[in-house]
């Protein structure tokens, strides 16, 4: 048997935790799918002295984890600290130009200095696996990296942060309110104190703006998806989607189009009877849909100290298996200098399905206006209901439509005409709608 | 950039043309994930006369593909002409034993002799490449191999053959016989003319006698499969299955138990809302459940030229990716003699739920006598529901019991005492719950 794989480990958090866990429980059978064993000869971590009931008996501590990722005792700089600058980015940079392989659950870093840290990678000739950093225990970068090889892909959707998943999960189940829910994931540490970074869908952004890297060979650029988070969604969009057989997901979506790649996160009406549509609470999901392959979904768990340790060792294990002066396939898919610029679909130009929700005074000519504001601007629709508003108020009715395939632009003119006409009584609602199988 | 790789084909039916096509038509962009070029240089077809609207123009004809297989100008051998002896068995070991890698589809090979050929790929430190050769496209094999490192697998199950998923689907939508269903897959394709090897569930056994071993490092045991077919499912089953929230699939299940692993291939009651119950159609899925990361599910398209070939392709990147003096994982997870014997758990101590539907002579006690049955046998009902009988016949009625978890000797026991009791006008139908997320 070869000599053992020497792995550093900065950040012995949850996940830090478990993988250091699961290394030392499982060595032998490690041992026997790589070919060689996996030893922890490094770790740092904020608190040195906390019991964490860790065998860390092979380990040096290291105070600083810059010099972790530089020391010459490790063959793999293992970095779970979080951030997208200071020492998470120091020592991922210091341990690919000390010619380090490197395993992140970084998205952040990633989606920041993503292209960098795989020039540095590919020029040195060392692994930067990150499988953990979308999508947690769901091997979808491995999927896209290397399954799917040969495929070209049109579009890439999924259900990427297991916050705004179980948040919705639990409003369709029990009709609680946004707040309710929030605040319950809160407490079962599903959420964050701080919870705008999650169900603004930044995270979501983040992640999805790798998988466009990896499936368009295109330059990562974060800053340009379409950001529209979930804390506007009310029980009667729920509702109102169960009735036409919907049902509200956050979605990350990247697609191409004529005009450019699509990156949008937002909530999407999708079909009831999808399989995306039966991923609850936590679990994330991706879909990915090729030219040869066809469609293919992938659903787990999204976050959790093991299922992402799980992908981290799948990381771990893949570099064990291979042998210096092995050269690797590219970081993004491609190599860096031959991933092609971003070119960003506007959302105006976007085509699809929309669901509009409107609450209206209830008066006589409302209906017909709202019609013909949909048919002046070409929209064809698929249902229209009028339902008697919420609560007790007589003077107010809700108006539900259902278009088929139009634009963002249509639909923004048509719903600024109908807000001009001064039937609304309040702000309207715009959900889109994505295909799904 | 590296020499090309050059690949062999040998079959150039639906599935060998389609790789032929993609790796010309992407032959560039396959090159910038590869870090080299994919170049066939030889084929081998019964048929040398066809014209399939291929660029063979770089390719040698081979009239016998085991010269193909051992031929000097190939680094990589592609098998696509299916069996498990004759050419197919012949040209993989003429290739490994030339120390050349393979990729093949062939999963009839694989179950009977896949043992013997990973010896023969590791002890040259070439790859046995098979992702084709379960669940078509869909990244199971790689998923297994490599992504769930360090995890324990504890059940492993999925709908792993199209055709059968295809008449399940038409029974339930449309309300059709199994017959009536049968006859257009034959017509569009989907069934060969003698279905026998498909729906008597033969072809999932051997995937999942694929997917047990990478599971759970046991040696192939294609042969110790439990097998039931779907083609006594009627009407009346699945009527009362989506009576009672389940939906009825034909799966694979490999699972870890106490006396034993279990493989076993038999029509399944699913949770309706689970998310293997949307999977329609030729479609496949698995789903893989384990100690880290918890349960995973993947689904996508099982069959096809393209789905497979896109699944071949990945194999044959994976080869092109690697370079010589690199020492592979090993061909079934683990290395070949570490595998552990397959140690079969009997049926009769298979643990689960239960549905039984019974056809009776409609008098007084029948009902009661059911009952006595069960309870002798320790059996809990979690539902019993009676109804008039189909037709019109008024001296039968049809009793439907759900049962708590049991096991099959108690099941089989209950059944064998009802039927002794003579109140049944029919064989009684028993189909087993799997739990399902």
């Amino acid at each position: 048997m070869a000599e053992p794989l020497r792995i550093g480990i900065a950040g012995l958090g949850t996940v830090g935790s478990a993988v250091v866990r699961v290394v030392t429980e499982k060595r032998t059978e490690l041992a026997r799918q790589c070919g060689r064993e996996i030893v922890v000869t490094g770790v740092s971590a904020r608190d040195t002295t906390r019991n964490r009931g860790l065998d860390l008996s092979d380990a040096a501590w290291f105070a600083d984890p810059v010099d972790l990722a530089a020391n010459a005792d490790i063959d793999v700089f293992v970095e779970l600290i979080g951030g997208d600058e200071g020492p998470a980015r120091g020592s991922v940079e210091g341990a690919l130009k000390a010619s380090r392989h490197v395993v992140t659950a970084n998205k952040a870093l990633l989606a920041k200095h993503g292209l960098g840290l795989a020039e540095f990678a590919e020029s040195r000739g060392v692994l930067l696996n990150y499988e953990a950093a979308v999508a947690g225990g769901i091997p979808v970068i491995k999927t896209l990296r290397e399954a799917l090889a040969g495929n070209t892909v049109n579009r890439v959707f999924g259900i990427l942060n297991g916050t705004c998943n179980y948040i919705l999960t639990r409003m369709e189940a029990e009709g609680l309110s946004f707040e309710a829910c929030l605040k319950d994931a809160q407490r079962l540490g599903y959420a964050e104190a701080d919870p705008t970074f999650d169900i603004e869908g930044h995270d979501t952004a983040h992640k999805l703006s790798l998988l466009t890297s990896l499936a368009f060979g295109t330059r990562i650029a974060a800053d340009e998806v379409y950001l529209e988070g979930i804390s506007n969604i009310t029980q009667a969009d729920i509702r109102a989607a169960a009735e036409l057989g919907y049902r509200i997901k956050l979605l990350g979506v990247a697609q191409r189009t004529e005009s450019g790649i699509e990156q949008r996160v937002h909530p999407t009406m999708v079909p009831t009877a999808s399989v995306i549509a039966q991923v609850h609470g936590v679990t994330n999901a991706v879909a990915i849909e090729t030219d040869i392959l066809g469609e293919l979904l992938l659903s787990g768990p999204g976050a959790g100290g093991n299922a992402t340790a799980s992908a981290v060792i799948g990381d771990i294990a893949d570099i064990a298996k291979s042998r210096p002066g092995f050269q690797h396939g590219p970081v993004f898919g491609r190599p860096v200098k031959e991933l092609t610029p971003y070119k960003r679909a506007t959302m105006r130009s976007h085509e699809g399905g929309y669901f509009i929700r409107l609450s209206v005074h209830d008066r006589v000519g409302v209906f017909a206006s709202v019609a013909k504001r949909m048919a002046d601007n070409q929209i064809s629709l698929e249902s229209i209901v009028q339902h008697a508003s919420d609560g007790d108020d007589a003077t107010r009715k809700t108006v539900v439509l259902v278009t088929h395939e139009t634009t963002e632009a249509a639909v923004r003119k048509a719903v600024d005409g109908i807000t001009s006409d001064g039937h609304l009584t309040d702000k309207p609602q715009v959900i889109r709608i994505e295909r799904a199988g």
